[in-house]
């Protein structure tokens, strides 16, 4: 992060064993074999059932972002060339209202929605997606949003300052793992709090 | 756990990626590639520099454990037979103050040691080592000591109550990790706290 830039942050729910998704995704279990009804429910009790009591992390996810980054699988399940209308799971009008950029491998023109959102897919890399991000958010933050695949592609790049872990009690055995792949990493601790259903930690990722 | 048993813990510190030693163990860097001076310092630097601020999770570890489980790596670093005398890292006067039983396919006869703690071989796997270490600590408790490739057997085959884990602010990348090839576990968050080096975060195991 340079002077007068927005950070890189990361918001991540992960298993006990760092997965984020399980096994098997697909369009009617988008997280796979997540230990519960394959829409993360089991990961993200602490978002929904906890939302009051965890509403600090919650309100921080979101709110000084202004433009996101994500795979394509987190956007959707569908896989090589679009051959359907795919606007993401969220409906008209997702909850992001700014600039996401899509890393795929297949071309498509934006595709703008309501409340601001427009989803852009960029197929020429991380690099690529950031710069366009930074571009949108001016100096504000840039989220990589996930999946973990997305993620380790940033982590390994050395491109995101702060993860903002949310640690489930369970674990997965196998799936998309946070950091796998990812060289090591020097990390500070800068927050952690946790609350009945989730450990929340936050770390500065070192240079 | 039955009615009557003391409860099979577990204290582990890792990595925020869930290693607890890296690659290339050695007589001269036990932990291996471990971020740090291959004794595990900086995985450990909440215990060592940090220790009053973590008293009570030390405390814990060790005041109500009456018998200690370990790998046959976690004691030393002689592999294969036992062909020179080998006792621990710990000095004459270790740390356990009650038995230890060391899992290995190498038989070798006790080991007693000064200020109560014997070193005993089991060769006939890990239940056997529990059955053993239960006999000696009759309604105590009993602690699954390291490393992380003994710890993953008594996980996989639903053998521990309770997983106090203390992770550290770096990555490793590799190593011996927790969890590895355990099938997925639901897990109760009992207590979890923060301090400024380490989060403790401790988990029931339910069944
Ligand atoms: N637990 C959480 O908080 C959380 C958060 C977000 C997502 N999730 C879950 O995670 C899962 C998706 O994550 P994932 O790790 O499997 O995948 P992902 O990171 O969302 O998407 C991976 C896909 O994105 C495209 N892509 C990634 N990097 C690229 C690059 N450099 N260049 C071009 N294309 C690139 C590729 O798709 P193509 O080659 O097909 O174009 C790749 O297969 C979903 O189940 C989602 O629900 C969980
Ligand atoms: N971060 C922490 O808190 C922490 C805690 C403890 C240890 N550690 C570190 O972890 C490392 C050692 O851990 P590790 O996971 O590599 O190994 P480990 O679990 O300590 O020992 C594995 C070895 O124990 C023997 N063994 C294990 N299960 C057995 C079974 N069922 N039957 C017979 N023998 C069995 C085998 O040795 P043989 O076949 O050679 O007999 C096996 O290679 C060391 O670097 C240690 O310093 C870290």
């Amino acid at each position: 992060m340079s002077e007068g830039m927005g950070k890189v942050t990361c918001n991540l729910t992960i298993s006990a064993d760092g997965y984020s998704a399980g096994l098997n995704q697909s369009e009617e279990r988008p997280f796979g074999d997540d230990g519960g009804d394959g829409w993360g429910d089991k990961l993200h009790a602490w978002y929904v059932e906890g939302a009051e009591e965890n509403k600090a992390e919650i309100d921080a996810m979101m709110s000084a972002t202004k433009a996101f980054i994500m795979g394509r699988n987190m956007f959707g399940p569908v896989r090589g060339e679009w051959d359907r209308q795919w606007n993401g799971w969220w409906g008209e009008n997702p909850p992001y209202h700014a600039p996401v950029f899509v890393l795929t491998h297949y071309a498509r023109d934006p595709q703008p929605m309501d409340g601001g959102t427009t989803f852009h897919f960029v197929t020429d890399g991380i690099e690529s997606a950031l710069a366009q991000a930074r571009a949108a958010a001016g100096d504000g933050e840039i989220a990589i949003q996930g999946g973990a695949t997305t993620i380790n592609q940033y982590l390994a790049a050395g491109l995101i300052d702060e993860l903002r872990l949310h640690i489930a009690p369970l674990t997965l055995g196998a799936g998309t793992r946070l950091f796998e792949g990812v060289p090591p990493l020097k990390l500070e601790q800068v927050t952690a709090r946790a609350t009945s259903m989730v450990t929340h930690v936050t770390y500065r990722v070192l240079r």
